[in-house]
This record gives structure tokens, C-alpha cells and sequence, in this order.
């Protein structure tokens, strides 16, 4: 009989059981040791909630939205604090759904998906697919976000932005920490490369073929070379040039990038080591965000530039605690891909259904009325909720 | 043959050898990862004790009472500065006698028990069998308290508040750290329930019976929907006008909530994070118990607040580590039910004898002549006598 | 074939393996959960050696006392900064020679053995041995000390100091932190008790005989009953009246209990948690080494007051950590019963061999070119040697 | 079939498989605990990157060359910071090749390799084969350096300097933590011994011959007996007047030695530990790094003196760590071995092609343009790319 999944570690270990070894590795997989891969999850238990009590929270009860979030300056709703990270190859996980049935949890869970440049499925078709469902969950405010990698084809770059644009897409996600991919030795360890049936097919459209493997990761290598290392914060105006969509940096790790990022106009930062795939012994995100935080609110902007975290978020009280410390919401990247696996469309639906119920709980034991806006952190209730350790180290 | 307990981990690993998986897990359980769980108990250990040498401490061999306290400003005398602190459902551990036994015990031991709202026996029950023990042992000062949940049907709860008092009950702790129950994923395994044929006979009486459960842990649900989340500071006037009880608020973590209870007028407070059942990733209750205590001590008070502990308590040093930090006395939780399941009464009693050879052993090893009254904590002579670790993460 | 013993853990691990389990246990336990046990070992571990480099160190080479020390201001001297703590009951490890054994290997080793009052052979007999050897080995400095516990029979605790005097030892180690004796579970399991062919010789010739133990340590119920628990500081002013030995307090861990323990005039302290055998979750010895010695030297005195350290000394890295933070020689004491289990007087010699060999090793790759005299340590040149962890928790 | 190697711990392991563990655990060990030997590796773990994106690092990509290094103020060029540092006996690992394979891999890998005073095959004929393969690999701009023990023999100890100048060595190496050698307890357990168709050849031509051993390590006995533990600061002048070949001295853990290196004239210090072969629970070396950075630059000099640190450098980030925090270029020892015991001077070259790639990928994803050239720490644009834990213990 099927185990009760109850947390999203459960859910891991169902999707690690089911899925081919190559492709799960492929998932969980971090950089070189994967130090900062524990870290990203250690760092949020290392830091402690100081839970008030004896606070009417009981309309967390009745009130389906009570922590809801409003991003990129009133664009975008969330019924909760976190969204889909773009991930790749969704097609692995749930073959016949893959980004589809991600898709379609997002507007379940009335949330934002970021689709990947390097999904297996067509951005017209996810986009398609969400619109249907929508339709189904008309209440629901889900967006679609497109996940930009800028290609040294900056033509193709720009049909890609423009094909996202026209589908419906309500944001890009540029993805800034990937001059190279980083060291992953699991995917050269199983020679890993998407299955026969599979194509990156946004990639593919504009006649791109991924390259065959023998010993090491055909699909690494592939991209690496298409991957454009010359990128600055000049580019994000060529971007602004080309679309009209708000911009998001993802990948920042320094209070320095972050304000070069602000100063750049962007809309929004993404607090990311790129779930620890890039380059090990970095810090974990959660670490870094305070010092993020306070300088992007340190300088004066006329829009409000959110701020997003991702990294190691599997329980309600990361989510908690990450938006004490200041982000607007939290991004979570692995787990979408195990309920994806264990279930497909509801699969995920089911992670994202634990994730809020933890949430809730957490902020009414907490006893938070409301959430921080992640705007003004110094006059929030919540400045003293968590408790980071004196040394970051 | 059976193997001699000769220390709580002994009667901890006896219980668990003897007690149903349902049973056990039920008890030993924490919320989601159990960190603070493993936290309570370490942080003890973290702590260091500084021992005082050559002084004279022949007194506390002679003297059985050498280390009794003085609880409520004069109105509770104990033999030693520990209470039971109060547990669900005793019966599943000791089927015949549950809450009688813990309450005779109590009597034996010279010290308080703290009965729960969710005992599966009754209130007048519980005092019978504390007065007939009281009179075969005279000399014995136990008192009997009562925890309270305040429910939504307030009414109801007035009428529970009532019986208390009348069947003789002297202090109310008024649990403030239950917005709603914590996410304890082990119950929701065993889709824990309460065995057949028992009750939670204090809420059985008042018509309410507890739900069926097939996947899920079934009492939790059927308490939640009963938990108070409304509930503030406010309504400790609304219980002061239908008891004139004593009245300890438990569950305090935070110096600002210790604040609050000493200005809403308490006679006392429980430093607690309910045995790590709440929520995880708080801090262990010793660590804070500095904090809080400075707070209390700084505000003028006419009347003393006692600053009660728990979590984590399981050898005698515990105890005198948290009553050199400023605790008037600690509770203990799991301890007993673990001496409950192996012996009944008497497996109390020996669990408490095990707890004042440790704690006077202690005492006199330290070079303590006296408790530090709890009242003064700059002038005690005992300020030096614990370490803690510099910062407390 | 036997295998090779090259260190002091190579002896431990053999004598476990030749001695009966209560013997074992009884040498090797320490109180409660043997934290403090573990740490004594584990904080020589976290403190760092600053090795200096090309300094001239080539008389070690050549020199056998190049690393002699002078202790009680002249009287005594040892051909390395290493004495042998004073334990009990020799004869369980070495049922023939036992104390006589432990004496001989003093003189071999050239340094002092102190005698415990516990001891399984008369005070006479190890002198007499002690005697013996000397004349074997005339080159040898060696001395005998006693190690007194001062007993509620003060006129008997009067005959035993006469007779050790008597008998040529030269100082008293009064043994200060047993008001009680620890708790040793261990023991307690094992209802630990002396071999029938034993007796704790110096306290049966009074006609003190040892209780029969049934599931309990006996003998440490007997020892407590006659260990004075109302000692103080005033009892050293006794003990100068009738002996004129000088006096040596053993069991100090506070700065404020060696302050005083200067006052009374005391000729030495050791540093000790009596082998973390008494109470646990204190802080490792070394750990406390530079706030005794910072005390200590702050004091002025007519003469010189020796600071002695024993707990965890395992290797010579940790003697001249010892030394290097002020300590004017360490104790050893399990080592010493690991080597006597192991090969008898030899065993013993062998284990201080090895000791001597790392620690002149030890002295020379750090380029000490003599030893820090332990009297002025700001002016030592040693005072950058060692570098302690910041914070000591 | 064999498993892909695709770092340097799959060497490791792959070498440890293959040689008998008498010389494995020479290679492999460190002294007594090894406690400092785990350090090496793990202090490096617990530094952090800092990460920078959105820098053009396309260069790296394009140029071989991009990440060179030039030393000795301009008589080095290596093609990445990464060296060989001296090892005794290659030819355990590689019986024909030895050192000489050692040397070809050197020019392959376009870098310097430090000769060990007891290697296994003679100065000349090393020197001979280097030059060999520099005829076959033109553009390399590989060097051999030669590592000193001065001997007692000072005679043929300046024999031996001249010996290696003839042939064309551009450096010579100074140990000068070697006073003696360390405790290893692996090579006494193994009675570690030359296998007998191997001589130390440099020492052999002198009319030395190794003695035997039985129960101990007979090497390290031969050894210590010739080295000089009466060196100091004075013979680097005595060592000036016999050669005109740039002095470098290895072995430097403290800032109070890297300055005496300096005012001794040296051209270079390498900070090490002797890959904790010397003395356990020294710091690791790249935790004392950054204090001998600073005690370095901040002395004035006409020339630059370089400053090389070995010891656990396992990864390409690293070498990235050492010299953000101001080193010029690090030394690797052990993964020398592991890459020549797996395949020769191939194995060699495949190791260093690992660190090298390893290396440049972290370079690009920490958004380095340049190196900082380790002359100027404070104007380096690198200052805050890594973070040390705030205590360094
Ligand atoms: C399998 C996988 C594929 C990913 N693909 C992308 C991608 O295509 N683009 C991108 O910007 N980030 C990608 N990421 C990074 C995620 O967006 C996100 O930063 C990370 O997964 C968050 O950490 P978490 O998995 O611990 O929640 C990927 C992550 C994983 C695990
Ligand atoms: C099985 C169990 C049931 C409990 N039931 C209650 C309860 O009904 N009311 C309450 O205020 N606390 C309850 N607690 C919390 C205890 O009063 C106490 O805070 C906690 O057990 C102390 O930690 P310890 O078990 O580590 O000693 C319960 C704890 C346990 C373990
Ligand atoms: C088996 C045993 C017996 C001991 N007996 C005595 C004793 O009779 N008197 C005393 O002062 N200390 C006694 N000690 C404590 C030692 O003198 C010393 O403080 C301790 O052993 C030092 O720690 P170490 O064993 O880690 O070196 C005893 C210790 C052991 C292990
Ligand atoms: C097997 C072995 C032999 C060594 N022989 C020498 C030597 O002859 N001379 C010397 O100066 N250092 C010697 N070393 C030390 C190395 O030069 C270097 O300091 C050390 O190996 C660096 O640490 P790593 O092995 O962790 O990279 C030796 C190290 C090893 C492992």
C-alpha cells in the first residue's frame, strides 16, 4: 500500500523511488560537493522563530486569502508567498503533462509559475494550457513568467522574448549567475542527456539540436556553448529595448549586484545560488538575504523593486522566516518537481497544498496578524520574529 | 530479568519497549522535524556548571527538605523545585489508574501536579484520589492545579474553571501558546486516536464527543476546531472575574509576551515551547529563560510572578542549571508518563526519587548552601554558577 | 601476535580487552552522561599550537632533562612537566604489584606518583617499594605524595596523614571536590565492588571495613558515608597543625575558589574535575586553565603557589598546551591504570615513555627552545603558543 | 570496467586501490590524530564564496592562458596558480617513471615542479627528462624548483645545492619545519620501509645508505638522524653565500615567522604545514593565511616576496580561496601522488586538468575578471570575494 506523503521530504523519497536514476539525479543535484546543497536547507533550521502568543490570528482560519501577496507593484497576486521556480525538462518528471500539468497546478494553487527557456514543452503551449485552466479556476489569479537565458544568438534571444511576450507571459526572469553551468558531477557521472522522446523545444524551434553524449553531460555541454559569458548590466537595457514586460534578475548573492541590479532599473531581484548548482561553498541564500535587503532598501527608487528568495525551502516556517527577513515571497524549485513526479498536475497541487497549510500554521502559532510588506523592514511588526545566528559562518 | 532504571533514559527506553507504537509516539512526539525537540534536551547540555569547593553542605544529607520551595507567594510548598507538568491522556499510559496515579505520586513525591484539560479522567476524580492520598500521607504539601484550554464555547469553559475550583484545585495555568495544535507528523502516521475506552472525560461530560479518524490524526482536528484563536491578553480580566485562582500563563517565549502577562496582572509564568509541539525551529526554553526572566525582574511588581520552565528537563544538573538562571522551579512533561507507563504510581515516584538524588547531588557537588531564591537574580550568590554559550545560536 | 602499542589510546584499548568489565568500567566511568568526560579530551583538541620555526632546538636531541621542571619551590623535580594523578585501587589492574608497581615505575620515570587514600596497598608497603627502586635507579628524583580525602573521623584522617609523613611522602594533595562521590552509573550497574582478595588497605587497618553491594556501588556508598561534607576552607589551617608537609588542593575549576584557596596557603592547586567523575556537564579543565592562572598570578605571594592541571591529558601536544597556558606540570590519570593493566610496572613505564617522546617532539617543532616556568606568563615567551577558541562554550 | 575519474577524490580512491597500503599510508597520512590532516581540507569548506554576476568573463573562455600567473618577480610563469609541491619517493607510485613522469607532467601542465631532497630518483636524471619533454612541449614555460633539507652535513648538504643549480633548477625550496619529523603512527604500525629496488638517491650518491627497520618506521629514524635541529634564521645567509638561486622558505604557520622570512631575505615563503605531517592541531593553513598576508605586505621590501600556501587544496575552488585571500599561487602534494600511482605522468596531467578546469569555472561564476596579483591584498578588487567564519577556530 502507498505511504501517507505528509511533508515534502515524503514526497521526495516517493519521486526518488519512482523516477530513473539518471533523471533523478539530474533533479537533485547540486554543484561539486554539494556543500552549500545541505547548506541552502540547514541554514533556514539553524535559524530560530521567536513566536508571540496569546495574538487573535482566528481569521487565518476563515479567511482562504489572508496571506495573500501583491508583487511587482500591483501586477501580480499570489494567494501566498511563493511561486514556481523555473526548472527544466519538466517533461522527465510527468511525461505526457510536463510543463502542462505544472501549468495548470499553478493556477490551482492560484500562484505564478516561471517557465523555463529550457522546458520540454513549447512556451505557446504551456501558455495555452494555462489560459484553459484559468477558464476552469476563474477565481484564480495565476501568471505566467518567462524565464530568460540571453543566448549568444541575440536574435533568437529576442524571438524567444517576444514569442513569451506575445503569449501571454507577464514577466521576464533573466537569469544572471550563469555564464557557465556549474560542476555537477552526478550528470557526468550517468552521461546524462533528455530522453529519445524529449527536446528542449523552445531551443529546437530555432534549429538548435542538443548534441549526443558519451561520458560526460552532452546536455551541459550543449547549452555552455550556446550560454553567452560576455553578459553585463548594459544588457538589461538591450532587454528593456526589446520588451516592454517587467524585468527580474534571478541569481544575486552580494549586496554589491544588488544595488548595481536596482541602479539597472530592474523590477525585481531573485536571491538565488541557483538551488546550490552553480558553485559550491557559496553561502546559503537564506544567509545572504538580510544583507540584500538592506541595501536595496537603503536606496531610493520610484517603483518598489521586490525581492525574492529561492534555495532550500521545504517547510512553512522557511517561508516564514524568509519573509520576516525581508523577501516578498520565496521561490521553491525541487519540490515542484517531485509532486510533478509522484503525481503529475495534482501532484504538485498536493506539495503546494502542504506548503500554505504549513505556512498558515506557522504564522497564526507565530502569532503574525499579518505579513511584513517586505517594504519598510525597520518599522515591521515582525523585525524580531526570526533570530539568524551572530556569525553567518 | 529486568534490567535496573537507574536514570530518566532508562525509564524513557522501558516506557517505549512497553507502550503501543500509537501510544508512544503520541508522547514522545514533537512538531514537523523535531529539531527543538533534540534542541530542548541539548541546550541543557550546551550549558556549564561552575562547582564552588569546600564549602559546607552536610545540611542537605541531613535535612530531607533542604532544597523545598515556596511557590504563589506562600501558598505552595513544594519538596523540591519541580512540578508535573500537565499531559493529555495519562490513562494510555497506566489504563487502571492514569490521572489518579500521577495525582497520588504527586502527593508521595511532596510537589505539585498540573492536571490537563484533556485528561481521561475526571477533575473530581483526579482531587479524590489526591485528598485520600493526602491523608495517608499528612505531611505530604502537594497541591493539585488545574491547565486550562480555553475553548470557544466559553461558557463550557467557565463551567470546567468552576469544577476546578470547587473540587479544590488552588492555581490556574492557562495554556497561551495553542492558537491551534502543531504539526506532529508522527500522530498523523498513526492516525493516532484515543483507544476505545477512554475518554477526554472533561469534555466528554460537556456533550462533546471525539471524532473518527481514518488517515489523519483525529483528535488533533476534533481539538482544533475547539481551540480559542481569538484569544488575547484581554482575556485573562475575563478569566479573573469568573475565578479568584491564582492564575499561570504558559507558554511564554519571548521577553515582550513575558511583558504582557506580568502587566495583565499573572501570578506566574511558564517558560515553555510545549515540549517542542507547537512549532519547530524555536528556540529551546533554557536559552530564552535569561532573557525573560531579566525582563520580569525589571518590572515593579506588589506581588512576586513566579517564572516557571520546562522542556527538556531529564537529569537533576537540568534543574539546577535553570534555577541559577532565575527559574523558581521546573516542570517536567514526558518524564512522567514514562514512569507512569512503567510503573504506575510507584514508576512515578521513582522517576521524581531519581530526579531530587540527581538535583540535590548536584546542589551539593556545586557548593550550593541554598536555592538562589529566583526573586533577586543579580544578588544571588549563584549568578556565576552556570555558563552559557556566548551567543545563544 | 600482540600489536604494536605505540600511544596512550593503543593502552586504553588493550587493558579494556584484559581487564574484567567492572574493573573496567570502574576506571574508565565518569558521572551522568560522560559529557564532561568526552569534552576533557575533545577541548585539548580545539585549541591550536602556533608552531615557530628555525629556532635552535638541538639539545633536546641530546639533553634527557632538557625538559625537567622544579616544583613546591625547589623541594621536588621531574623529568618532564608530568606527575601521576593519585587513583584508586591499583591492585584490580595489577593484582600482584598494584600501588608497589605504580611506585617502582615512578622512580623509573623519574618523576612524582601521588598516592591515593583509597589505595588497595598499605601507605608503608609503597614506600617501602618506593625506597627500593630508588636505590635501583639512584639518578632518579622521584617522590611520593599523598593524596588525602579528610574524613569525618578526623582523628583517624590524623593517623593516616602521620603515617604518610612518617613514611617519607613529601607533600598532601587534599582532595577538595567530593563532598559527595559523583554518580557513576556505570558502577551502579555493575554493583560495582572490590575483589575479595582486596581492601582499601589504609582505611581497613582502622577497622573500617567495606559494605557488601548488592545492585548498587556498594563501595561508593561506604566511601560517602564517611566523606565530611562540611569542610571548608578553615579545615586546611587544621591539616597545617599537624603536618608540616606542604599542601597541595585538588579539584579547583573556578578562578574564585583559587583565589581562596591562595589565601589559605596552600603551597599548589590542581586544576580538576576529578576525572569528570564527579559531577558532569562542568567545563573541561583546560578550559579554565588561564582564568585560574590569571587569578592565581594576580595575587602576590611570598612564595611561589604551583598550578597543576589533570583531565584528558592523552598526548604531549596536550602537555604543552597545558603548559604553554600557564600550568606548571599536568596529572595523568587513567593512562597510568591502562598501562598498569597492560604490563605492570613496565606497562606503566612504557606509557610515560611515550609521553615523554611526544611531548619533547612536540616541544620541538614548536621551537621552544625551554619551557615557560609557569610563574610569569605575560613575560613568557610562550604566551602566543596556543591559540584558545574565543568564545570556551 | 573502471569508473570514470572526474575529480581529485575519485584519484584518491583510485590510487588507494591500487597500491599496496604500506606506501598508501605513507602518502597519505598525517601525525598522531590526524586531526589537522582533516583540517587542511574542511577549513576550506567553511569559507565562503561571494559570488559576482553580470561580469564579462568570456575571456577565460577564449584564452588558455587567461588565468597564468608570473613569479620570483618575473622569472616564473605558470599557467594557473597551482605548483607541485615536493614529495618524497615517486617512484613508489610509479616505479619506472617516478619522478621522472612527475617532471614531464610538470611541463605538460605548464607549471613549476618542486623536487623533494628524498626523492627516488637522482637530481640530474629528473632534470635531464625535463628537459626532454620541454624540447617536445615548446611552449611551456615549465620550471623545476629544488626542495632543501639541510643536513648536518653541511658539506654535502652544499654539494647537493650545487648538484641541482648545475642542472638547471631555478629555486631552491627550504623546509624549515622539519626540526624532526612528525609523529606518523600509520608508517610505525606498517614498519614503513623503501622497497628494496628503490634508493633516496640524492642521499644515496653521498655514500648514505637508509638503515633497516624492524618494529618502526626506519626511514623516518634514518632521516631524523641527518636532519639539523640546530638551524636558524642565520643559515638562509649561510645558504646565500653557496648559491645565487631565489630562496623560498616552506614550512611558515605564524606572522611572527613570515616576517623573520622576510628580513632573512628570502624571495618567498610557503605557508604549510607540512601536510600535517609535522605536529597535530596546528591550524589548517589556509585559516592562518590571511594574518601572514598582512605581516607580509605591511613590511616594506625592494623586492616582492612571494607567498605560496599547501595543505587540502582539493578543488578548483580552493586555489580560488587561497588567492583571493592573498596568496600567489598554492602547492599541491598528495593529488600528485593519487594522479601518478593511477596512470603515471597521463595521471598526472589529468589531475592538474581537473584543477585547472575546476579552477577557471570558479573564476567565471565568481565573476573575476583578473587575478589579483597577491602584491597589494587591500586595492585588490578580490577583497571581498571570500568571507572566513569570524573566530578562526
Ligand atoms: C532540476 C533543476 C533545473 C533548473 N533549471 C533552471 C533553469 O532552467 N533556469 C533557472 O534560472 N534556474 C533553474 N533552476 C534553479 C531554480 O530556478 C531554483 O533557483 C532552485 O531550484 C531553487 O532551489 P530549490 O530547488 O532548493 O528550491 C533549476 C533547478 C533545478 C533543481
Ligand atoms: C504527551 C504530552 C501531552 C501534553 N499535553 C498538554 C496539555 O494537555 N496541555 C498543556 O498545556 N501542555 C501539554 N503538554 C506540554 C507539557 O505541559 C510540557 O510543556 C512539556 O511536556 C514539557 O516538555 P518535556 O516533555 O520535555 O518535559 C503535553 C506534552 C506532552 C509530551
Ligand atoms: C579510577 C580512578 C580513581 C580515582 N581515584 C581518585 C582518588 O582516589 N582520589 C582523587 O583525588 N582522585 C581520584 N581520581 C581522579 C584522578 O586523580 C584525576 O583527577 C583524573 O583521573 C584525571 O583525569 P584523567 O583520568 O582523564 O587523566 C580517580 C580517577 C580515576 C579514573
Ligand atoms: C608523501 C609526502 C611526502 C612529502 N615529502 C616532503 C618532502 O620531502 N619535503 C617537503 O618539504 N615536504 C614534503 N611533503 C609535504 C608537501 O610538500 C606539502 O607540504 C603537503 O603535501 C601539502 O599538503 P597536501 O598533500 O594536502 O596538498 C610531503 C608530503 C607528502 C604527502
Amino acid at each position: 500500500i502507498a505511504p501517507i506523503l505528509i511533508n515534502v521530504e515524503d514526497y521526495h523519497q516517493a519521486a526518488k523511488a519512482k523516477l530513473p536514476k539518471m533523471v533523478y539525479d539530474y533533479y537533485r543535484a547540486g554543484a561539486d560537493d554539494e556543500l552549500t546543497l545541505q547548506d541552502n536547507v540547514n541554514a533556514f533550521r539553524r535559524i530560530k522563530l521567536r513566536p508571540r502568543v496569546f495574538v487573535n490570528v482566528a481569521h487565518h482560519d476563515r479567511d482562504e486569502n489572508s496571506c495573500s501577496v501583491t508583487l511587482l507593484n500591483g501586477q501580480t497576486k499570489c494567494s501566498f508567498p511563493l511561486l514556481f521556480a523555473p526548472s527544466a525538462m519538466h517533461r522527465m518528471a510527468d511525461n505526457k503533462g510536463g510543463e502542462r500539468s505544472t501549468a495548470r497546478a499553478a493556477v490551482r494553487a492560484n500562484t505564478v509559475m516561471i517557465l523555463s527557456t529550457l522546458s520540454t514543452t513549447r512556451i505557446e503551449d504551456v501558455a495555452d494550457e494555462h489560459q484553459k485552466a484559468l477558464k476552469e479556476y476563474p477565481q484564480s489569479t495565476s501568471q505566467l513568467w518567462f524565464q530568460l537565458y540571453i543566448l549568444k544568438d541575440r536574435e533568437f534571444t529576442t524571438r524567444l522574448v517576444q514569442r513569451a511576450e506575445k503569449a501571454g507571459f507577464r514577466a521576464l526572469v533573466v537569469t544572471v549567475d550563469a555564464s557557465r553551468f556549474g560542476n555537477r558531477e552526478a550528470d557526468r557521472r550517468n552521461s546524462f542527456r533528455l530522453p529519445a522522446d524529449m527536446q528542449l523545444e523552445n531551443l529546437y524551434d530555432a534549429g538548435l539540436k542538443q548534441a549526443d553524449g558519451k561520458h560526460d553531460s552532452a546536455l551541459n555541454d550543449y547549452i555552455a556553448k550556446n550560454l553567452d559569458a560576455t553578459l553585463t548590466w548594459k544588457d538589461i537595457q538591450w532587454l528593456r529595448q526589446i520588451s516592454r514586460l517587467p524585468i527580474i534578475v534571478k541569481g544575486i548573492m552580494t549586496a554589491e549586484d544588488a544595488q548595481l541590479a536596482v541602479q539597472a532599473g530592474v523590477d525585481g531581484i531573485v536571491v538565488s545560488n541557483h538551488g546550490a548548482r552553480q558553485i559550491d561553498t557559496t553561502f546559503s541564500t537564506i544567509e545572504v538575504l538580510p544583507e540584500i535587503v538592506s541595501a536595496v532598501r537603503r536606496i531610493e527608487t520610484t517603483k518598489k523593486v521586490d525581492i525574492y528568495l529561492d534555495g532550500g525551502v521545504r517547510r512553512g516556517t522557511d517561508i516564514l522566516k524568509a519573509v520576516a527577513l525581508g523577501a516578498d515571497a520565496v521561490l521553491i524549485g525541487r519540490p515542484i518537481l517531485w509532486g510533478l513526479a509522484v503525481g503529475g498536475c495534482q501532484g504538485v497541487v498536493d506539495v503546494i497544498d502542504i506548503f500554505k497549510r504549513e505556512f498558515k500554521l506557522a504564522v497564526m502559532l507565530c502569532g503574525c496578524t499579518s505579513l511584513p510588506n517586505g517594504n519598510n523592514i525597520s518599522s515591521s511588526p515582525y523585525s524580531h520574529l526570526v533570530a539568524m545566528p551572530r556569525s553567518r559562518l
